[in-house]
C-alpha cells in the first residue's frame, strides 16, 4: 500500500474519474445490502502491510501429522477405514471443543435448560465439534490433493453428517475450514471442522426465510434460477461457479450444484469428485491471482430433521471468501458490507486467470 | 501462546475438569445464539502470535495532522468553528469515500433506480460517509483526551447527525471508530467515522424487531429493563456500562443511557461530558487490562424520519469489542459468535481492574 502523501493532487474532487459510482445491492440468497465501492480499494494506510501469505513457525511436524495421532483427541473415523494402512484423511474431536457431547440434550424432556428471561435465553452447549485432517502431511495443502483426493475429504464431511444426524438434538451442521492465521487459523496442518448445533443459527434462518418468499413469489428455487451471463466462473458436469451478484467479499465465489438439491450430504461418489475438481480449480485460481491469500469456505446446507420434500426452495452452496480487506466498525454495526470489487470484474479476473 | 506438545496429556478426557460447560446464550437486544466455551480459551496455536499492540510506522506527520488540512477532502465543520484559532476537532468528508453524495436519491420521484429482478435488488450507491479527527496531534489518542473533550467529539457526532438527518433519503448513520490495524484501521491518527445510509441495515433491523417483540410481550424496553447486578462494570450520573449478557465477543462492554433515549443525537451538553468520561474509563479500563488492544466502537441508535414518540420501545448504546481473537469460518457461515469469556466474569474483572 502507497503513503498518504501521494494522493494530496485528488482532494479536490471526490473518486476520480475512471472509477465507477458506487452501488448497493441485495441479493435474493442472503438479504444483505452490500456497498460496491471501487474508489475505496485506493485508499492509503499508515500501517505497516501485513503480509499477504501466511507465515507459519517452520514447523515439520504437529499433532496432525502421520504419527501423532496420540496427541489429539479421539478419532471418528478415518480413510480408509482399514488401520492397517497408513490413513490419508482422520476425522477427530476437536480438543478444544466449543460445544460438549457429554452435556445433556438441552431439549429433552423432564430438563429445563431453555431458561428464559427478560434478558434473555439460555440452553446448555450440547453439540460436537469435529476436526478433519484433510492429509497426513504437514506441507500439504487441500488444493495439492487431486480431484479424488479431494473428493474424498468431502464423502468424509458427508459420513460425518450423516452420523451427526441421528442425533435429534442437533438441527444444524456447519462445515468450514480457515486457511491462514488472519482467515482464523490457529493450526497450519491441512484441516477443516465440523461444529454439530443444537439450534438452527441466524443466517440460516435468514437463508431460509428469503428462500421461501423467492419460492412463493415464482414457484422457483433461487440458486437453480441463478443468473450466471457475466458472474460465471467455471463449470463443472455437475456444478457452477460463481462471483455472487451481491458478494460481501471481494473475490468471493459459490460453487453450486446444477440440479436441485438441499442438502450438502445427498452428494455422491460421482459428484464429490467432480466437486473436488472444480472446488480445487477455484483455490488454485484465488491462490495464484491473490498471491496465496488467507481464505474461509462454508458450507451452505439446509437444516437437519427436515425432510427433502419439504425443502423445494432451498439449495445447498459452498462459498468460499478470501480474507483480503478486514472488517471495521462499520461492518460490526450495521451488518453491511463494503466490496471494493464489483462481482462482474471478479468473475472475468478469475474466470480468465490462467494458472502455470 | 504455547506449542500444541504440551497438551497431549489432555488428549484422554475433554475439557479438564474446573472448566465451566459451554453454554448458548441469546439476549433479547441481539437475538443472536453466542456459544460461551472458555475451554476455546486454551487452545494452541502454530502461527506466530499477532503482536497485541498495534504497531504503527514511525510516522509523526499525516493528513489528519494540524497544517495538513489540504491533503484532505473539504471540511464540512470544526470545532471550535471560528477559524482564527488551532482546530480541536474537525468533521472533514471521506476522501474515499463508500458512498457517493452527488448520486441522486435513490428512492427519488422519476428515478427507477431500485431494479429488482430474480437475482436480486440494486440502488445507486447514494450516501455521505464523513471522518471525524477527534485531535489536531498525531500521537494524542481519545482515551488520552478529558471527559470534557471527550464529550466533545460526541457533541460533534451529533451535530453531524442533525445535519444528515435533513436528508430525506437518509434513513440510518452509523458511527463507528476503528483503533489499531487488527480492527481494521487504516489510518492511526485518532479518528472515527460516520457513514450514512439510504437503507436501514440488517442488524438495525433485527433490533427493533427484537425490540419491539419484548415491549409488545411486557410493556416495556428491553434495554431501560437490563438486569445488572453481576454484569455491571461502572456507572456514572447518565449512564451505566455492562458486560452484555450475550456478548458476541470477549470483554465486549455496552454504555446504556440509564432513562430512555431512542436517538444518541438527543445527547445534550451534561450528558455528553457525563458520557466522555465513563467511556474514557472503559478504554482505559481495556487498554490496561487487555495490553492495548485493537477495538471498535459502534453506536447503535435508531433509524432517522422516525419521531421518538415512536419508539418507546428502543434504546440507543454504545458498544464497545476489543479485537482479541479474531474469527472464522464458523462465524462467516452461521453468524453465530464463539465467546471463550462469559461475560460475567468479563465484567467483574473489568469491574475490578485498578487504573494506576
Ligand atoms: N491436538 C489436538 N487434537 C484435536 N484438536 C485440536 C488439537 N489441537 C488443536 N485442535 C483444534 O484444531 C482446531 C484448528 O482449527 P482452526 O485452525 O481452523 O481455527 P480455530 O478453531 O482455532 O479458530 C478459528 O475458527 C473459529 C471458528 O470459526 C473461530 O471462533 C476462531 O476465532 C478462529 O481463530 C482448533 O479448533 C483446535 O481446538
Ligand atoms: N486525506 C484524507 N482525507 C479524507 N479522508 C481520508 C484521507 N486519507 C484517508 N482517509 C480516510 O480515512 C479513513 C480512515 O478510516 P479507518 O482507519 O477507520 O479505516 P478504513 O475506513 O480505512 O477501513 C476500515 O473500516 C471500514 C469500515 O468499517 C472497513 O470496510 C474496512 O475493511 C476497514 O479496514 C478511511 O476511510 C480513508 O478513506
Amino acid at each position: 500500500k502507497t503513503k498518504t502523501t501521494q494522493i494530496s493532487d485528488q482532494t479536490n474532487g471526490m473518486a476520480s474519474p475512471q472509477v465507477r459510482s458506487p452501488e448497493l445491492r441485495k441479493d435474493s440468497v442472503t438479504k444483505r445490502w452490500v456497498i460496491f465501492s471501487p474508489a475505496r480499494a485506493k485508499r492509503p494506510s499508515d500501517f505497516k502491510s501485513k503480509s499477504p501469505t501466511t507465515q507459519s513457525q517452520q514447523q515439520q511436524e504437529c499433532p496432525f501429522c502421520l504419527g501423532h495421532e496420540h496427541e489429539c483427541a479421539p478419532e471418528i473415523f478415518r480413510v480408509p477405514p482399514s488401520s492397517g494402512l497408513p490413513w490419508k484423511i482422520r476425522v477427530i474431536e476437536n480438543l478444544y471443543s466449543a460445544l460438549s457431547r457429554t452435556l445433556d440434550d438441552p431439549f429433552a424432556q423432564n430438563h429445563n435448560p431453555n431458561s428464559s428471561g427478560s434478558v434473555g435465553q439460555v440452553l446448555g452447549g450440547f453439540g460436537f465439534h469435529d476436526v478433519v485432517i484433510e492429509t497426513p502431511v504437514h506441507s500439504v495443502q487441500l488444493s495439492d490433493l487431486s480431484p479424488q483426493e479431494v473428493g474424498e475429504v468431502l464423502l468424509a464431511y458427508k459420513k460425518r453428517i450423516q452420523q451427526l444426524a441421528t442425533h435429534d438434538a442437533i438441527k444444524y451442521v456447519q462445515v468450514f475450514k480457515n486457511y491462514g492465521a488472519s482467515a482464523g487459523a490457529s493450526m497450519s496442518h491441512s484441516h477443516s471442522q465440523i461444529l454439530a448445533l443444537p439450534v438452527v443459527p441466524p443466517t440460516v434462518s435468514t437463508r431460509l426465510d428469503s428462500a421461501k418468499e423467492f419460492f412463493h413469489e415464482t414457484g422457483k428455487c433461487s440458486l437453480c434460477e441463478v443468473r450466471v451471463e457475466d458472474l460465471l466462473i467455471d463449470e463443472s458436469s455437475h456444478f457452477i461457479s460463481i462471483a455472487p451478484f451481491a458478494a460481501s467479499f471481494p473475490f468471493e465465489i459459490w460453487i453450486i450444484p446444477r440440479h436441485h438439491s438441499s442438502h450438502f450430504h445427498e452428494l455422491d461418489g460421482a459428484k464429490a469428485v467432480d466437486l473436488g475438481s472444480l472446488l480445487k480449480l477455484m483455490l488454485r485460481k484465488v491462490s495464484f491471482q491473490l498471491n496465496n491469500p488467507p481464505f474461509n469456505f462454508m458450507i451452505h446446507t439446509s437444516p437437519l430433521q427436515v425432510p427433502n420434500s419439504q425443502l423445494p426452495h432451498i439449495h445447498w452452496f459452498l462459498q468460499i471468501v478470501p480474507q483480503l480487506t478486514g472488517i471495521g466498525g462499520f461492518e460490526l454495526g450495521t451488518g453491511c458490507y463494503i466490496n471494493p470489487v464489483f462481482p462482474e470484474d471478479a468473475a472475468k479476473v478469475l474466470r480468465e486467470v490462467h494458472i502455470p
